[in-house]
């Protein structure tokens, strides 16, 4: 049989999929398995936004513009201005989701060998976006029990060596659900500024802010238009995660021409998830301001139900709908599997993704877990009655004295 | 401003978009630009299927598997059974459109480096592909004069060294024309087995191919389990280029297990194109019968035209819907980009693809561009008129008296 490469055999296992053929076992022995492993959430896409798939391909559905159709640049433009972003079509390009968007930047931006400081804990598949195009990434280190304190600008500037390529962070943040503030913001824009760095912000979640917290985006940033790109998604916002499209925007308008270079070789974005996001995009704000109601009570379940339980903590999300937590456990992958191999609780288990994914340190991560809370209530109570139980009979449980809520 | 990446800045243009802009020049002057650039098709989609997708998103359009939704690799795997091809669901993934089906096998086979072994002329995208994956194309020169032949094995043979890791055809052969034959087939399974190497085959253009001429696919190889992997894509089959949907199909599913990792990271395959793909891979076959009716109508009709020009080279084609032309020009490139600058005729002009791109042997394909013959045959004389005239006005005109017809 022909070697498979070696950069195949070591690659990142996305922590949110790994245990997918575990959850297929467990459903085939009849346990309901509730996913709270991956941020797709139950909500309703807006009403009519698949409307116009029939009437914009009549006859056949063409290759568009690799840099994406412009209808949709125009109305994600338009879109942005709610969050005081003035942008022209030019400096916004599609992509086949956030992750074409976030690979593409890197390639464009980085070399073999290069660097980009990501704060922990991070999205996890950046680990593998960054091994696909062999960028290191030098990771700054927060803790839960601090309640994930962005690092403060002194460990950046230490961490920059002459490969340091961008800094990349996720605003609101995934996992940690930490929310930038215009302080740190303008902080990271100087700083980049001084040492000649691109800022690389992915804005995937911000319509999801809770009360007493505000996004403010990258874009906003005056004086730091040849640093700032800013990677977004269609997926959380309209509950169209499928739709696969993507956008990076940055008023360096010469590093999109050279990432168009990438875009033009796998010709163009997905047509029929860029009308239905050319549709959502132009829609009134009611539909998000509902979404955010109903993830503002989704998470008032969860934290009720994890203040119930003992030795687990916690920082309550600023934004995005993830919590990070650390549970008594010897080993979260473990654990995690443990749940859809050998536990159920009247009939039902819940899956989560292992903390040890979303950091770069070997060893962070290991006694916590993400949980994303994208079901309704009624699905979030039954997935923390299992864990729960879990917590209870888990053969790999250990107490941890210095345990509390923060 | 900080500095791009050099892999970025040395990254392969695309032959069929690199024009693109002067092509919107020329139209914003008045000039009606008929694209024969790129191998879009103007036929019908089939009827109906579009319509599963209102049915199959409801609610929300999800994340799907990473591999692809399971109803479309089982319908994918009956519609196989037409060219003799018997697979199971498991050995065939999803991917967005067969550009990411190439990377991610490249990525997965071979390191950078490593070398693959591609006949010459060839998807010009390759090149881009191989680049982005850091492995070296090793091209076999074939040429237009002797009519494209598939170099022998010996050739194969000589250019294979310790850093060999596959073969990679396309077959039909984009932009040749050729059909690979059965026995030739044979002679490369039998050489990939010897060296223990993989066999790419890219099989977009299966459904075409002309009277006299016989497909066989890669997959219909018998004891090449382990070595055999095929391309392939919705697009061309049932014009739908937008909808991003492509296959990786093989035997060898340990090497689809680890293509599954990449898969992972970027979630999933477009949903939505993928619904129609299930629906067209379900429908009768005489939507192809039509399809090959027309092509072969539009082939006539472009291999008539050329029939009337002096000092032009061609190979009828066998299979696809592409010819590449030997015209009597001092540089494709120039020419190409001239066509769209400098030149109109009755108020149109016509876009090509220049050779280069297809070779990776410097200074090939320097006098040879590629028709793709895709528009109706009123929109094919119209171009042809004007690649008439034009090879009668172009500055750069260079007679060679070896030209003669094949």
């Amino acid at each position: 049989m022909p070697e498979l490469s070696e950069r195949v055999k070591s690659t990142f296992a996305s922590p949110f999929r790994k245990f997918l053929p575990l959850a297929q076992e467990a459903k085939a022995r009849g346990t309901k398995v509730i996913h709270l492993n991956i941020g797709q959430p139950d909500f309703l896409m807006p009403k009519g936004s698949l409307d116009g798939i029939a009437e914009d391909y009549l006859k056949f559905i063409p290759y568009g513009d690799a840099e994406g159709q412009m209808p949709l640049r125009k109305s994600w433009c338009e879109y942005y201005k709610k969050f005081g972003v003035s942008l022209s079509a030019e400096e916004l390009m599609i992509t086949s989701g956030a992750s074409e968007a976030i690979y593409f930047t890197l390639m464009s931006i980085a070399d073999p060998g290069d660097e980009i400081i990501v704060p922990e804990p991070f999205y996890a598949n950046y680990n593998g976006f960054c091994q696909m195009a062999g960028v290191e990434i030098v990771s700054l280190f927060s803790s839960i029990e601090d309640g994930f304190p962005i690092p403060d600008i002194e460990a950046f500037e230490k961490a920059i060596s002459p490969r340091t390529k961008a800094i990349l962070l996720s605003n609101p943040n995934n996992p940690s659900g930490k929310v930038y503030s215009l302080d740190m913001l303008n902080s990271l824009a100087d700083l980049v500024k001084r040492h000649n760095l691109f800022l690389l912000v992915d804005e995937a979640y911000s319509e999801f802010v809770y009360e007493g917290f505000e996004f403010n985006s990258a874009l906003t940033l005056t004086g730091l238009e040849h640093n700032v790109v800013v990677i977004d998604s269609i997926s959380k916002r309209f509950n169209a995660c499928g739709v696969r499209v993507g956008a990076i925007s940055s008023r360096n308008t010469d590093l999109l021409h050279h990432v168009a270079r990438y875009a033009r070789l796998r010709l163009s974005p997905p047509m029929l998830g860029q009308t239905f996001a050319t549709h959502a995009l132009k829609l009134p704000d009611e539909y998000h301001v509902h979404l955010r109601e109903d993830f503002a009570e989704r998470r008032a379940t969860i934290l009720r139900r994890l203040d119930q339980l003992e030795n687990v903590l916690y920082h309550a999300p600023e934004g995005a709908f993830y919590l990070f937590v650390k549970l008594p456990i010897d080993d979260s992958d473990k654990f995690c599997a443990w749940l859809l191999t050998d536990f159920s609780f009247q009939g039902k288990t819940v899956m989560l993704s292992p903390g040890t994914g979303f950091y770069a340190t070997p060893g962070k991560g290991k006694d916590e877990v993400r949980i994303a809370y994208i079901l309704e209530k009624d699905a979030l109570d039954e997935a923390m009655d299992c864990l729960a139980n879990a917590l209870t009979t888990y053969p790999g449980l250990r107490l941890n004295p210095s345990y509390s809520l923060v």
